[in-house]
Formats: structure tokens, sequence, C-alpha cells
């Protein structure tokens, strides 16, 4: 891959202003592991305002002094200068969740802040809880004034946003008393990833590429997210969630609402998010008596990945041994629109699959007419475009072209550049950089809005709910580790005539 | 560039039955440093069949022991065995061009080889010699009856065919006389090159391009062949042929034949032949008074190449020193049908110009509305697809994609892949190697036919009487070496709010 030698061309950067971030949850594993050094980073790229603070608050009966002692344990092997100086933004604040004065005095806390540090009340509430604490916490905050006052107040809600369309739907309303819908920020750390956001760049500042987005071109689209890992640490949260909440609700839904949204007017994050809910809504709607044709689910067994012995979803500490929770689910959508009608999505998701990778591929039509069917018996293949995420994220084309030599042969090649070719993957930012940095700035682009993120929970609460009622009745399938996924899968996919592109 | 392991698909390749070649200037430098050594290498390859014979034939004294002496120098190097092998198969018989009963010792020559080495009379008739006295050959060979009898005859005719439209004509009169069209190869070189190959699979073994393939989504196209080097040894011919003649009546125009063609029924190469006759039907007309708006011509003057002097076309041993022979040329044609209506292609051909290069780029539109206009100054340049055709084969595809970093940039990048990337350069067949190939096997694809040479003729016949009238009257530009071209080629593109791709 080369890049042109002519200058690229930079969206204008919003300079940040002044702020304080608020972090409940500060004691959490969340917190320390990832938002923490997210935030040293950024701070050392200078990413950052001048004037801000970050003030955490927990249960835990830490001061200011042994929060920051934990931060710079964490934060260890970096410059010793540099870390100092963001220690002192650090602040931290013991709360109770439940009681009314401690977030008076929380409130007290953070008003002095701002007035000694000069941020203007500008706040960033993030919920680093679980989502069943995040409402008391909402009405916490909002009881105690917290969300009131001079500068703007943010909420950021970490994934997942309610656990089911009702649960999301009463945590929406709680919000909404206290934070108008623009300052919410409903995270979905799949749309931090550079390929994600360069799927809308692709498809919108190249000429060649959208005129052959349309059912007239595409036959259909597969979007593949595979994990090689078991449910882990997250057990007893996986086994009340599954994949369907897990991947398809939130992840998978908004790839596909990227790939498949009509151009909006301007490069906008409340106009995009205005076309990902009119691709939510063209979603065909089915009831769980259909999703057995609909989908395949599926749960790991034990056995051998890679030579070692690996344990069934089953007995993984924390699951129910009679668990029927599906660690793997393909499912085929329909958008029911001009551009998709008759278009086929396949996605599908799994933990302890073959490999990692997370692709969307999209599947040309076969030529209307071989002109070398005289002199070719076997079909040619149609072109595909990739979209790579992970492990390597890149942009791949296949096309057909002739083979060097005097004989006249086709071969597949495939045009392709890859990030990684090109910057260090040092200087990327990671997906809770990018995050912060977007929230700071009130950028809208990464995050899932109040309708979409309730279409994505009532479009995909038929497969919960068959899966409730049927998960023991076989509709839930057991897989080998290191496979991809139960056999009923392929043939699942086979049936309309294709196969999976990952393999 | 990744192929794929899936296996390539490969058209059937006829077998060759035993012929034998007659070489017409057998003692010219064509024959000795091209043909023989061509053949020599498509014989190491087993690519020739079983029995063959190549029989020379020129005014020199030579016999068969002298003559394979010749050819066994110009292989020196080459593997001992081989060569000798080779060397058994070449024969001599000394001919005078205008002596009918010369051609009769000619004839019973070649009969006599085909008898004893059993190549059933298919005879191959290579025309080495200049264009003037290719026509008396042919009555003779006509005239004696060697192209008769059983087993097929062919002719391949060396380029140029004709000296304007009417020296055209008569010549394939008298071809015709003795030879149906179907027998007849006339050989443009280019066409020998992979890339031009590739330009029709491209085109029909995707499904992808098709769709974006004319006025609608294409802006203009550009064709440049740019060479560095000067007239040098062919200062006779060249100045009595100069640029139009030399490049563009047929290499550049078959080019463009090839871009611009609807979509055969089949891979075949009559049909394909037929295709590019459309296209050069639809050529827009134009007079010798049109020309001067629709064509910029130069001619080099002395200069420095890359520091070392070079002398101004007129001072070249055997160029007259006031001649107005064009060196170089810019012209601008419309296809006038359904698909290219509107669509200009610009064709760009010089001698001691920049950098050597042969390029077709497809310049797109831009795009009809950028969404990122608020955010973007400048405009977004519109895709480009080039296909290279030398110094390095290769198609390349510019298009935008995003900066990696957190600021939303936006940048131009190539997916490209090279042929040479491939296979090794020695295993690709030459030009001559390629023609001689196809001219065995009957396989007519990369040579030119009738109606589409006199077409191009007539055509060019407006641009080559202009220059002739006008040459002297400054209608040819002088332009310094190391350049490219007249400084009135940039004008001519950027009047219609385009510039030129290679630079």
């Amino acid at each position: 891959m080369d890049v042109s030698d002519r200058d690229s061309k930079c969206l204008v950067e919003r300079p940040a202003e002044g702020f304080g971030l608020l972090i409940f949850g500060a004691s959490g594993d969340l917190a320390k592991r990832k938002l923490l050094p997210s935030l040293y980073r950024l701070f050392r790229k200078g990413m950052l305002p001048e004037r801000f603070f970050i003030l955490g608050a927990a249960r835990s009966g830490f001061n200011d002094i042994s929060y920051r002692e934990i931060i710079s344990e964490v934060l260890s092997g970096n410059d010793a200068r540099h870390v100092r100086e963001f220690l002192r933004r650090i602040y931290y604040q013991p709360l109770s969740y439940d009681d009314t004065s401690s977030f008076r005095k929380l409130k007290e806390r953070a008003g002095g802040l701002h007035r000694s540090l000069r941020t203007g009340g500008r706040m960033l509430f993030y919920f680093a809880v679980p989502p069943l604490l995040a409402e008391d916490i909402v009405l916490s905050v909002g009881g105690s004034g917290l969300a009131r006052g001079k500068g703007w107040k943010r909420v950021v809600m970490e994934k997942p946003f309610g656990s089911d369309l009702q649960s999301a739907r009463q945590l929406n309303r709680v919000l909404h008393r206290y934070f108008p819908e623009e300052a919410i920020f409903r995270i979905d750390h799949y749309l931090g990833k550079e390929t994600v956001q360069d799927i809308l760049l692709f498809r919108f500042a190249n000429s060649i590429f959208e005129p052959i987005w349309n059912r007239n071109h595409i036959d259909h689209i597969q979007i593949t997210a595979a994990e090689t890992i078991g449910v882990g640490s997250r057990a007893g949260y996986y086994d009340r969630t599954g994949i369907v909440r897990d991947m398809f609700q939130n992840h998978l839904i908004q790839l596909l609402g990227i790939i498949a949204l009509e151009p909006p007017s301007a490069f906008d994050s409340l106009r995009i998010r205005e076309e990902k809910v009119k691709v939510f809504r063209a979603l065909r709607k089915m009831s769980s008596f259909d999703v057995k044709d609909l989908a395949v689910f599926g749960q790991y067994r034990s056995g051998r990945m890679e030579g070692e012995k690996v344990p069934g979803y089953r007995e993984e500490r924390g699951i129910d041994p009679e668990s029927t929770t599906p660690t793997f689910a393909a499912i085929r959508i329909f958008v029911d629109n001009w551009r998709w009608h008759g278009v086929p999505f396949y996605l599908r998701s799994g933990k302890r699959l073959k490999r990692r990778v997370t692709e969307v591929s999209i599947h040309f039509h076969d030529l209307p007419h071989s002109i070398f069917s005289h002199e070719i018996r076997e079909g040619i293949e149609p072109n595909v475009l990739v979209f790579r995420i992970q492990p390597d994220e890149a942009i791949e084309l296949r096309f057909q072209s002739k083979l060097p030599g005097s004989r006249l042969c086709l071969r597949e090649v495939k045009m392709s550049f890859s990030y990684t070719d090109e910057a260090s993957v040092d200087s990327l930012p990671d997906a809770y950089e990018r995050v912060l940095l977007d929230c700071i700035r009130g950028d809208h682009l990464l995050f899932v809005g109040q309708e979409g993120v309730e279409l994505a929970w009532e479009f995909f609460m038929p497969f919960i709910e068959y899966i409730e009622q049927d998960g023991s009745k076989g509709a839930v399938r057991f897989y080998s580790p290191g496979t991809w996924g139960p056999r009923a899968a392929d043939g699942f996919i086979k049936k309309d005539g294709r196969s999976w592109w990952v393999r």
C-alpha cells in the first residue's frame, strides 16, 4: 500500500475545553486497568485540555493520596515526571451509592474542584458500574443536583445498556429525567475501532463504491465476530447474558447499520445516527416462532484448542452446569427497504471458535454472463470486498485477474491495504482513549442513541425469548472448541446456496 | 498482493500442430535479433510443436550451414544441446524478391521440407521487411502458388500496416487476393503486453467494474505512452512517419478500443475485434480544420536529460534539418455512443519525455455531494483506476481512506498489485514470443483486423494532413527534452478543467 504524497485532508479538530471527569466505580477493575491508563496516554499525547480533573468515587475508603498511589502503581513504567503531573489532577471521594447526603458531599467536592481549577463546571459522569447499579446512581446524581448548573454535563454509559427491551427503556426514561439525549453517550466499543469509521469514509469519500452498494450489485453480506477465548472471568455476568445480548444487540447490529445506511447529508454524528435508526426500523420483524428458521445457536463443549485441553461452557467456574446460555449464534437478517430488498445479512459470533477475527464481507453478484464460459467450466468467483476489523485492520478487494504467462488463466487476487502497514500500532488511539476523547468533545459519532438502542433490543427480543423458552429443548446445540460453531451453522447458510467467508 | 490459494482457472490451451515458418527478410536485424531468439525460447520452453521448421529467405547469399552459424552466434550463452536441437530445424534459401523463378524455387524448397518433416503443408509467412517491399512479396508469394495447397497458410505483417489510409487499403486488397482475412495477422506489439490482455479480464471477469464503466461514472480517460529516447537509428523511417503514424494510429487507438468496447458475447478474438471496430466507427469524425483545437503537436529540441546533452530532433543524423515531423502529440477524442457520450479520451505520446511510462487511467466523477464539505475546504480527489503497461505492469486503484489516529483525516491510498511481484520476469513471454505463438495457434486476439486498421487510418488522416499542411506554420511546437512536451499540451487539458495524470 502506498500513500500518495499529496497532503491528507483533515477534519478540523475541535479544541477541548476544561472539564471534570467523575468516575463512578473508580476503585473497580475497569476504572483502574482501562480508564485511568487511557486518560494518562491522552494526557501524555497532549490531547487533553490544559485544565481538567479526575474525581474518582466508589464505596472503598480511599482518599486522594491513597488513590493516587494505586493509580501510580498501575502507571509504573511510564515517564515519572509525566505521571506525577497526571496524578496531581486526580482526586478521590468515598461514596455510598444509596445515601443522599453522600451525593451532596460529592457535589460539593466537585464544585470546589471546578472553582479552584477553573474548569467551568463542565462535567463528564462515567458509569464504570454494573448496569443494575447505574439506574440508582443516575437517580442520585439527578436528585443531588450534580447534573445541573453552569457548563455541560454528560453521561457515559458502559455497555450493555439494559438487559432487554424493558430495562433499556426504563434506563432511558431515568436518564432523560436529568439529561437531554445529546448529553448521553452509550458506549459500543466496536465502534471505537478505526476500520468502522473507515467504512463510512470508504463509502462516502469515494464515488465508485456507492453506485454498486445495493441489491442490484450485492448478493449478500456477512458479518463475523469470532473469539477463541471462553467465558473466562465474566462467567456470572455472561450466563445471564449470552451471545445475543453480548454481541448481536450492540456490536454486530451497529456494524450492520453502518454498512447498510443511506448517505447522510453531512458527516455529522446525529445525521449518521438518524440513518442507522432508519436501517433498524427497516429490519424485518419476526416472532419467536420464526426464529428457528432464521438462526442457529450453540454452546461450546470441552475439548482441545491448539493442543490444550479447555473446559466446556457448563464446566466453567460460575456457570450453571445445566445452563442453556448460547455462546454462539448465526442469524440471517433482512433489511426491508429499496436498497437492500432481498439481500440477506448473515451475522455470526461465538466464543471458542477457530480463530479470533472480526470481518465484514460484501459479496457481489456473480457475473451476469461469463464471456469465458466456453473455455472455463467452473464458475468464476464473484468479487468480495472485505473490511477486517481485527486482528489486523485492513480493507481488501478480491477480484479476478490474469495469471502472467502465455496461457490465459484467471486467478483470484486481493488488492489490499492494511492500517498497520501504515502507522505504528502504538500511535493508534485505543478504544477507550477514543471514547473518552469523543465524550470530552461531545462527538456522538461512535455512540448509540436512545431510539437505536431500543430498536436493537426490540429486534433481538424474539431471539432471546426463543432461547429462554426452547434452549433446553435442543435449540442450543453443542460445538467443539476450535471449530466454527455447530454443524448446523454451515447447513444454515448452505441451504441458501452460500457459504461462510471466514473459515 | 496476495494470490489466493484456490486454483487459478485456465483457458484450455490448444495443442499446436506441426508447421513451417517462412521468414522474408531473414538476414535482417529484426529476424536475427528478435524473431529467432524468441523462437528459440519458445522451443526451449516446450511451447512449439514436435514438428516444425524455420525457412529463412532473403537476398543475402547464405546457405543452411552459414545461416545456422549466424543464428548460433546470436544464441550463444544458451544451453548448447538445446541450441543444436533448435538449429537443426533452421534452413535458408536465397531469394530475389523481383524474380518469379526465385519464388518458384522457394516453393519447391518449402514443399520438400514439408514432405520430409511431415509438417502437413501448414505455413506461416512472416514479413520482416519494410512495408514498401511487403506488397511486392505478397504478390510473388501469391503468384508462385506458395499460398495454396494443403494445410493452413497464414501471413504475419509487421507494423506499420501501410503509411496512410490509401496504402493500407491497397495492401489489404493485395493480401486478400491470396489470403482470407482470418489468415492475416497484423501485428501491434503493444497488444502483446500482459496488462492489455488483463484489461479485458479485469473488465469482464469481475462484476463490480462494468456497472461503473460508462459516462455516468467516468469523467474522462487518459492514455499516455512516453519515451525518454530520441529517434535513434530509425531516423530515416521516423522522419517520414512521425508520432501520429508511429504511435497513435496503432498502439494508442488499440488501447482506447480495449478500454471502450462493449462486452462481447464470448472471449473470442473475432468477437472482440468486432467490438473494437464498433468503437472505431463511433470515433467522432473531424476535418483537418478542427485539428488545431483537438490536438497539440511538438518536436524535441536539443537540451539536457539527466545531465547529459542530447541533440534536438532536427540535429539527429538522417533527419532533415528543417523537418516538421512531430515527435509529440496530445489528442482529445470522443467516442460517440451511449456508453461514452461526453467522456473525453486524452491520448498523449512523445519521445524525449520526462520518463518512460505507458499508462491508461480511468478518472471517475467527483463525489456527487461531499458529506464532508463542512469540515474539509478543498475538494476530495476523485477515484482513479490505473492500468500501467510499462515499465512495471500493474493495476492500481486510487481511493480515499481514513488516516489512522484520533483525528478524522482523509488521505489518498492506492490499492495495487503488480505483475512483477508475482512471476519472475524471465518466465513472462516477451511480445514476439506471444505474437509467434498466437499466429501458430491461429488466435487473432492480439492482432488487428482489416476494418480496424482502415478505420484507424481514416480517423487519423485529418491529423496527418494538418501536420503536413501546417507543420511549418507553427502547428508543431518545440519542447525541451526531459519535459512533458510543449507547454501548450498542459493548457490543452487545463482548458477542460483537467490535468495530466502522468507527470
